[in-house]
């Protein structure tokens, strides 16, 4: 298969790519770095990655911001952030993509832990993670051409816990290795609407 | 309590609004009728209602609008609708409210049973209402002064079908009276951060 990996040198990205590129051809996607570069915040820029890549098998995006912050400071425009960002990133991934991926391709979205256990700064990552979730299932049942659309949730990935161990104290962190599986399973199974959560 | 009922004329808002007037004062609010008027996608408008009413005890938002469509034919546009509307008019309900809410307070939003039973034309309403209740769990646990948060996701309400019937074939509609129970309990109980299924 051919499978375009957005956010690819990121933890999660790295060990998707680890774990797919010994049995499939890869296109790194990077804001900067990789073999095509793509600012998921700009629909314009996404269909400019896609012509530039051609025809593909699968989608991994493993990318988007949100804000953290403190529920009480919290602005309109804070939420926005990651409505824009890694919300409607991933979805304007689909919704462009849909028309370039090859037939019975699959994408596979990454929302979070968040969206049902919750951290002190963490609302506009709970709304967001659901939010993807949520979008992957209802997007699933609709899809044509037998294309597939799953998402992977995983709890805080062991090997960021020096970035954010601190928000997420009581939480078990989970290894990389096991998060990659999640999208492999996504990516090389054949299940659709599917929230792979990794815990 | 004083109790403030965003989308009191509405097949749900009304229901709200006789479970709980025998025992409450209730601010009936609607767009264009009831005691106040708000439009929920202005944050101007959210203020100058607050404003109106002065502190209250709890807010009932039984209201928002998303675009219904074919997957393959909508645009992120179509998805900012819904957000704008239905998600952030009701996020933004709670982040302006909670500064005018009286202690103790609580805030009860709807999403719906779109969020994990999708149906066809649905995916921007799968997403919005799994995004409220992330919301809801976030905000939750970091709400001041013993304020509390949940959500109401209805099935398709039984009053309704003659409206929505043929979108949700084959699901159990649930009479309206019993949607109004779980805004009861969220109002009148103490629990916090819940998602209420009423199916």
């Amino acid at each position: 298969m051919k499978i375009v990996i957005i956010g690819a040198s990121g933890t999660i990205g790295q060990a998707v790519v680890q774990e797919l590129s010994p049995r499939h051809e890869i296109v790194k996607v990077g804001r900067q770095s990789g073999d095509v570069n793509v600012d998921i915040t700009s629909t314009e820029s996404i269909t400019k990655m896609y012509e530039t890549i051609g025809d593909f098998d699968a989608l991994v995006a493993t990318t988007g911001n949100v804000h953290f912050g403190d529920f009480n400071q919290m602005s309109e425009q804070d939420y926005y952030l990651g409505i824009k960002d890694k919300l409607m990133g991933q979805v304007n991934l689909v919704l462009i993509g849909k028309k370039y991926i090859n037939e019975a391709g699959s994408f596979t979205l990454t929302s979070g832990v968040l969206s049902h256990d919750p951290i002190k700064y963490g609302s506009s990552a709970s709304m967001v993670n659901a939010a993807i979730d949520g979008f992957v299932i209802g997007a699933a049942i609709e899809l044509p051409r037998g294309i597939r659309i799953n998402s992977v949730s995983p709890g805080v990935v062991l090997e960021s816990m020096d970035s954010y161990g601190n928000f997420f104290r009581g939480h078990e962190p989970v290894a990389v290795s096991r998060v990659a599986l999640a999208f492999s399973k996504s990516v090389e199974g054949l299940l659709s609407g599917k929230v792979f959560r990794v815990l």
